[in-house]
């Protein structure tokens, strides 16, 4: 309990709600609010405020945007054909920052995950198959994460989307550009060997 | 750059002043607060403009509070006659969680920094002076920090508070309690050498 204050109490718990932060983390962060000059606090506030009411959900592919459509679908330099579906927002700014992907995407909002009672309905798969059926698109890339769930999802689509004519495929798991062998684990040495490709 | 919104950039700068947070952590919260329901982002909001207005400077002690005095120096079972001088609030949470002490603190909001023009005027040196002169206390425990800066400014103390005719103590440095002597690194280990005390 930091200075028996209620509000500061209600300030800490605000912040245990951001992913990965716990008590000590949280009291950090209050702390900073509470010493800094009062304008910095509103700025914080100010800009959580604002910046969710901004925020909206993109009608085409389900990402978090400003605009409706968002950049990437409203983009017409990008190649419309291809779709890669994605878990979260954050996997797709993941893919953008790798700066080498030129197609669409659609966000999931999640991955199958029966104990939760995450199903396809959950999701935005029929969203994602309307998309489809509206016709150009003819390659959808499974992206994922390399999770029980994530692998689900991946095998679900496969099997919903194979009647609709399109291409679908998964990206590949293998060890990291950069990293040694000995840094992998198993199952992904495991994974790198079976999605070996051939040389020349 | 996260879905090159101008609100959305302003949340994730936003994020990044609170302290050890980098511009991924941040994105992982802006993230989290554009995914939540819009409640979660209000109650956030809420809670740092609230607990911000709620928090005041005790008029004797400096520390942050919500009541002023705060709740140590109004309490009559504490004693009066010891004062523990720390850089910030952080540090009498941290001894407060100790349970051990039950004295009062002085908090002098910061720690001499020549290089960053942090001189005995920006600290709470001369409400420590006022608050010692106006009687009662007989002990002063510096309890600054372990870094160059705390170091100089416990120095600086020791000498300032002398003519005042109370006695002023610097906490133990050493190995701490539960640590092998292989975790210390050289300079706890010599500090805890020199400050050795007799057993029995």
């Amino acid at each position: 309990m930091l200075f028996e204050s209620p509000s500061v109490d209600r300030l800490v718990e605000a912040f245990r709600r951001l992913p990965g932060v716990g008590k000590r983390t949280a009291e950090r962060y209050a702390l900073h609010v509470l010493s800094a000059p009062a304008e910095e606090a509103r700025l914080i506030s100010d800009a959580v405020r604002n910046a969710r009411e901004c925020i909206t959900t993109c009608s085409q592919c389900c990402t978090l945007t400003e605009t409706n459509p968002c950049g990437v679908c409203a983009n017409p330099a990008r190649d419309h054909s291809i779709i890669c579906v994605v878990e979260r927002p954050s996997g797709m700014m993941a893919i953008e920052r790798g700066g080498a992907y030129r197609g669409l995407y659609h966000v999931l909002n999640g991955a199958l995950n029966p104990l939760e009672g995450i199903g396809p309905d959950e999701l935005t798969v029929e969203r994602l198959v309307r998309r489809i059926e509206a016709g150009d698109v003819n390659e959808i890339i499974v992206a994922t994460n390399a999770t029980a769930e994530g692998e689900a999802t991946a095998l679900y689509l496969s099997k919903r989307l194979a009647p609709l004519g399109v291409s679908v495929s998964r990206i590949a798991h293998g060890v990291p550009m950069g990293g040694g062998l000995e840094l992998a684990d198993g199952l992904t040495l495991s994974h790198a060997l079976q999605g070996r490709t051939r040389l020349g």
